[in-house]
């Protein structure tokens, strides 16, 4: 499995995803899901992955070459205007790679699929992030739902639900990835460290911190450690149900 | 979606459901999830039920109808000996309903399917706690793992990961359940009030609490209020990530 989370406050956009790839259980890999495009002085771009490994590395790769290809005459990473514009070629990229699949593969080629968060900022354009579905197609993150998340996201969702705000200040959004993580490795072996972290701070059309942080990483052991006490005191502060036969 | 869970402690077992039932978001009912046996002294069963509603209701009539029948021969829940007994008993009613399904519809009844958790405890037996997979086979809670879920698992696991302890009181372990039901309701709008809510007390061989939790309920609101402000007060207290450039 895979989680990938960003989220976008007024500062700027956290992103994190973890590394692990299995092919059944036996089969554990290390692979890369955060993809980064920060070398157009005018334009960042963050892609979280999720999905087929060998449909989400053909996307990227897809994108690179364009953006790369002296002679590439349609639009590419380094060349739309806005934000939309690059969400919607990360989508066409996606349909391109399921298309030559399913001619290759029929039938067969139903669950290479795969599953994105895009983002970033183009000069001239806002901040934004975006949600790219299997389809191609993608919705954007708004004030009420500022974080995406994309893999095995339900252990993670509930302290984003609760604690995620637009004005949070960059060093707690970054904790706040991290602790959705420590509630989802907690409860899903499939997803593992080490978690790659990024940041990209509004309006600077480069990337802040870029991060792998590791099992053994001291903050996020620490962070790991004191949410887990705080829970169990915040648990034992909280009233027991009153019952008719305590004990 | 349905959501319920058995946590079995050292003191006794507790038992939480959800009522929500749909068959799209337009098609929203309320319905018991959780059954309980308890007419006969020497014995008490809960079992929450989780999938198809006509699977789930057929299955706990067959148990029940047999129970009450006095031309039975086979073993009913009344007779068994063992939870263990009953189990099988739970499973092999699940398996029958699910045949019947299937030589009226074929293949067009896979979907018609339903899991249980089944606890409760016999004269003569240890107090036990099993979940009853949709093929009828079946695991038992044990000093590592003493909780099962079923339904919509997931919102709601961390908490029991990180809290759930045999030595725990019951109105503890009962605060414990229903936190794990406000993390799943509020990240998942298909898991619904009220909760029912049930106790059995170890080696007493009838049911103690039984409740029907409603959104109104005072501890409810009390509990789920004060849930949020201690998990947000724990997110401040926690160090915030060092970053080269804060702000």
């Amino acid at each position: 499995m895979t989680y990938c989370v960003g989220l976008k406050i007024d500062r700027g956009i956290v992103f994190a995803s973890d590394t692990r790839t299995n092919a059944g259980l036996d089969n554990v890999a290390c692979f890369r899901k955060m993809h980064i495009w920060d070398e157009v002085t005018d334009r960042t771009f963050v892609l979280l992955t999720s999905g087929n490994l060998a449909v989400t590395q053909a996307a990227v790769t897809l994108l690179s070459e364009q953006l790369h290809d002296p002679e590439e005459t349609g639009p590419t990473l380094g060349t739309v205007r806005t934000m939309f514009q690059a969400a919607r070629l990360v989508g066409a990229a996606l349909r391109k790679i399921r298309a030559i699949n399913e001619e290759v593969m029929g039938q067969a080629a139903d669950g290479f699929t795969a599953s994105f968060i895009l983002g970033g900022q183009i000069k001239g354009d806002r901040m934004r992030l975006f949600q790219i579905y299997p389809e191609g197609n993608f919705i954007e993150a708004t004030e009420d739902t500022p974080f995406f998340q994309i893999g095995e996201h339900k252990y993670g969702k509930p302290i984003l639900d609760r604690v995620a705000k637009l004005s949070m200040r960059m060093g707690d959004a970054a904790k706040l990835l991290l602790l959705s993580f420590d509630s989802t490795m907690r409860s899903n072996l499939s997803v593992g460290m080490p978690i790659d972290f990024a940041i990209y701070r509004k309006d600077t059309f480069h990337m802040g911190e870029m991060e792998r942080i590791e099992a053994e990483d001291p903050y996020f052991r620490a962070l790991s450690e004191a949410w887990s006490q705080a829970l169990r005191a915040a648990f034992e502060d909280i009233k027991s149900k009153p019952l008719v036969e305590q004990g």
